[in-house]
């Protein structure tokens, strides 16, 4: 191996960039690729890279790793904790963490790609290797398909990613079918009226429209979701106001919907917009709330066939323990869009970065939910080995399952 | 007269400073005393200047003017409407704007000083002049006074300070007693656990807790108070969390309260606490919510005999409908500090900035709350004339009435 | 003295009866004025009673006493306490109680009449003394108007009437101008849709409808009311449903509102209709919310010169301590309808029942909220004397000083 | 056939009785058994039936009907609808309507034991039919078992029982493992303080610390519930006070919990106990809330080899299209103790009442829930035809299956 993929992932770790400025996250990877021979395009979408390996007749791969970072102040306390800054769309200086493990996703990538490139011999056709900006905002893939890169490169025949998940390190999760939900990420400003804190009765108190409003949102997923069906009604984000004595003129809150299928997405979006705006007419609000669509992810949904040949393939390589059903996530991607676009099989699965005997302990004593910490937590740490490892060979196994 | 007070007026209008940063304010000021000839020193707590004409013997008068600006985007399409900026506390990048009439007592107690300076046959004693910082913060008075504002300079035996108002241009407003509001201003962290918006089963969510605090703090007015007394719960700033798929680890609120007494102020104090932490605990908080009180104001009472002179002084000038009783105010000062430290007596009082027939229509209409913008409000815009003039006018009325 | 006055007390304390049902009071009251020999008509008003002591020219004095009960459950422990039982206007079996002082009221009013009718050489003019049925349901005035009492008996040139309140006995309180508040009291049917109880989704919820109602309800007093001035938005019952597993078709939220004069009743009833409406939408419900006004009673407003007239003679009578100013109180009468409709003065009273020591203790301890039953406790429990000699000596005092 | 069974559903239909209450349908049920000439003994569990067909050497196999009613008032405008009323265990006179479909469940019953009986030659073995009563309180199966039904009569093999659903007429729904949710139901007393509405602050308002218990306990749901999890916390009755201007010292909430096991039942348990604890102390409350737990309703676990057999038993019979997979149901059942106490299997099944094309054309038109009453439903009204015959048809297939 020529690449030290350890020395890679704590550089990208400790500078991570928020989606859509991942440009020294791009530079590290073309530099890389050039000094692999790698053939590659960058500025796709602006700050994506697609990179090629042409290996003959075949099947044209897409594997898919993406590369940005959250708005997240790393706890973790490790070495080599993120102490980056960064501003946000709305010009805000924030704390930026490879909370989610994309450090991970591309430095695995790197480490496939070296060894597909150094193992022609075992397969053949072609492989097209994705690093996509802004997974995070929902819209780098969009992006890059608007910058024309299923027509730039070669159109794939089917489409692979994984992606890092708070499950045992040495493990692979996957399941047919339904593996991730939809969701819709809105950005929602309820308008009031400013005024002096001392005198409420001039004024329509945004903070107080914003609280009902978190409040009655509860109630979709409590009251209005069959039981049996999956929905996520998150407001990740409220803001409102200066100063303790000053009433501001309007509130913002930030909403992330999860459901399965489109049917669902329909029924919560109707009941989301109904409840803000009645909550807005409650508090005399004489404008209506606005209400923006920041980004829509469809249902991630693995090709059947395509994913037993997969579960198959990587039992036999790794063992059957090492391959589980990790059930139905409800958090969302939007690799989907590359493989619907193309209309072509998609086969999304998950590869454990947490150490096996500190996973069986808190599982076993119900401390999982404290103990491990999930995706997009601020204490989220993979260990490096055999995640790293894993990671390369889940994608290599993969990729060659298609290429012979 | 050789100050242009209305040009005065509108370079500070301009140029809007937050609390404890009028270093352009401080400048202009001592400017102009300068060529006035009045003696005067800077830099008291911080950025406060404080200012005295000698005239042999007699009673120490202090007038007060403050001179800080607050955290709103002005919007009232003035020619001379800010678009300063400035950075908060917080290191936040935010609008300013004099949106509480700062610049107006500036603007009238320099033109008061230059009267008094001309008019030395007229009164005998001393005059001090206090500009002060940091009005907003409810810490400037305080801050000149750990400064030895009241040692460094004649000590007062009476202390005046006028504050626009929402009333008719050309009316003032006091009354004895109880005249402004208690007000304590607290800051408050609520600790949740973040995580994944997807996964809410696996976080503490901040944002339903802070929602759910605020609805329960309205039921300290609403349920918990004699419906005959004053008391105000407004939380003014609510911030969590920075993205929508996102749940942060934490919330921040804060409060500002109001109350006509100590004793009002321990009752709401307590059930303050009472109800954060209890919804904390509701949401199963694992770590209890921060409260940190960032300001403690008394209660601004003027003293009886005073008032009653001016008021007696103020009629007799400007007619007997020019003086009314504003009630009393739920809003707060530091001015008071100033007096219960010197232990002498206080008179602080209102005088109108509002265009007297627009004020008549609104009331009649009874859309006064809608179209007389309040002070702290965007729109906050007085007019010049006679506003100016009768600033003037009332503080040189009221410290001529002391010292002869 | 005839009369037994505290076996009169004690009997009607063991006999409460629910508005509109006294018939037995009004029995017991009319044995007694049959007795003493004073002309009485009954069954005005449906339960009500007006007698007529005639002394020559002069004055008509109209004295009001009211008789009704509530549906309290007596929780004095007193020897005499109630056990009583009555059917509500919907139906319901509910315990009943004279937690409001009715009984007194009566007691008192039998007492002056008797010292009336023995001391006519005292006074000259028409006594008409009037027992009026349903003050809680605040229907009972107008169903006596309505029944022709002001035109059948002489026309009053002044009403007065008194109330038991949790004032040391042996005082009196009483203020001129603004004494009681205006009320309204609202039953309010929330429509949802019904259903099995796991499967909310099906269904509308009216108890989630009518608990978000009740929480947006707090805002009116809290964020949309002048902090000086007085309102009152009380859910004082609310029913939803039968079974836990039955998610019901409706609820029923019962307010009692507050406020100090006309304008605020038209600001608060639009906001309380508004907040019931956009609550209803936000539940999506397909129905809206009806919305019933139960009874509308009007601000208790004593006239001031014959307020100073009467504050005067008791002054003289009991001693200067003996009266004072108990400020405005929240709660509402509908003895002012009686002279509104007869276009003449009101003058209407408080007189104390508790123990004075243990009143000072509790004032001192600053315990007195919890310590003193205020009235509609089901702990509300008079002392038996001085407080009937002193309700007595009360009117029989005011009666006279409009008589000579 | 010998009896009317139309005849004998509108019976029950029109005569619906509350859970041990059952006396008039115990009577008509036991005077048809006796009529067909059926060992049966009655009073088992207060008003339950047992009846016994022996036919030689075999299995026992139990079948189970339950025959309470609900305190719904009938809004289905039918002809037989019902109008009766009963007393709750309050004490409240309440309608009563067979919302459930219990009614049916009888007479399927009665129907299926007259086939048995008529032909003895086409199985071996016992039935012993149990008609219980109570299942509404989740307490009638326990109470029969105390009763010691489980060895007055043979002992079961196999527990066989059915329930009419919302799925259409000539079907029959069935699943192997989960079928129905675990459930418990609880009373819940809050303390608080009462007094008069118009003085709200010498009150512990339980009216609002009921609505803030409310809107809190949907977060359990919405925020403390793995997405993918089934859970219900439905508040089905909420009661408090009397009047509009009395403050209440108490209040009530009657809730239902479902959940699909008794790990998801502990964390949901102590997550309701907390936040009404928690909710209680943010009003200051003195007194914590007493929750009682009324019943403890086990999850409905299909035996699946015995399930197996079943749907191919009824697809031979029924055709293919009739038998489906319906889901697991979040009601719950207390038919399990039958068989958990037993030690034996339980199969229990749903069997269709819906008019077919009425059901196709909602489910297409996507109007299901409005149009399709569901249980407990004031309009819930199964078609006669053919639900009557299938539901006789399906227990005898079911009970011959397991007797050859």
């Amino acid at each position: 191996m020529t690449l030290d993929l350890e020395a890679i992932y704590i550089d990208l770790h400790r500078n991570p960039e928020l989606s859509f400025q991942e440009t020294r996250t791009a530079g590290v990877i073309a530099a890389h690729l050039t000094a692999l021979g790698i053939e590659h395009e960058t500025g796709i979408g602006k700050t994506g890279i697609a990179a090629v390996i042409r290996n003959g007749d075949g099947p044209v791969v897409w594997l898919r790793a993406d590369m940005d970072a959250l708005p997240v102040k790393e706890e973790t306390g490790l070495d080599y904790a993120s102490t980056a800054r960064g501003i946000d769309p709305e010009g805000t200086d924030v704390p930026v963490m490879h909370a989610c493990g994309h450090d991970m996703h591309v430095t695995a990538m790197l480490g496939a790609l070296e060894q597909l490139q150094a193992t022609t011999d075992k397969w053949s056709g072609t492989i097209v290797a994705v690093f996509q900006p802004a997974e995070e905002y929902g819209s780098g893939a969009q992006a890059m398909i608007a910058d024309d890169v299923l027509t730039r490169f070669p159109k794939p025949t089917i489409v692979l990613g994984q992606h890092l998940a708070p499950l045992p390190a040495g493990t692979i999760g996957v399941r047919s079918g339904a593996q991730m939900a939809a969701s819709d990420g809105l950005h929602v400003v309820l308008h009031g009226r400013g005024g002096h804190g001392s005198r409420p009765d001039t004024t329509i108190d945004p903070v107080v429209m914003a609280a009902a409003t978190v409040m009655r949102l509860q109630t979709i997923v409590s009251r209005e979701t069959d039981p049996r069906e999956m929905a996520v009604v998150t407001v990740g984000s409220m803001h409102a106001g200066l100063k303790n004595n000053i009433i501001p003129a309007t509130a913002t809150i930030d909403i992330s919907l999860r459901y399965p299928n489109d049917t669902a997405r329909q029924g919560v979006m109707n009941k989301v917009e109904h409840i803000i705006k009645a909550e807005a007419l409650a508090s005399g609000a004489t404008e209506e709330p606005t209400i923006e669509i920041l980004h829509t992810l469809p249902p991630t949904i693995n090709d059947l066939e395509a994913t037993d040949r997969l579960i198959f393939a990587w039992e036999t390589a790794f063992g059957e323990d090492a391959v589980l059903d990790p059930g139905m996530f409800t958090g969302s991607e939007d690799v989907s869009w590359l493989a619907t676009e193309a209309g072509v099989p998609l086969v999304y699965w998950f590869w454990g970065g947490v150490e096996p005997e500190a996973f069986a302990a808190a599982m076993a004593a119900g401390t999982a939910e404290a103990d491990i910490p999930s995706n997009h937590s601020p204490f989220f740490a993979p260990i490096l080995h055999p995640t790293i490892e894993r990671g390369v060979d889940a994608l290599v196994i993969a990729a060659r399952e298609f290429l012979n």
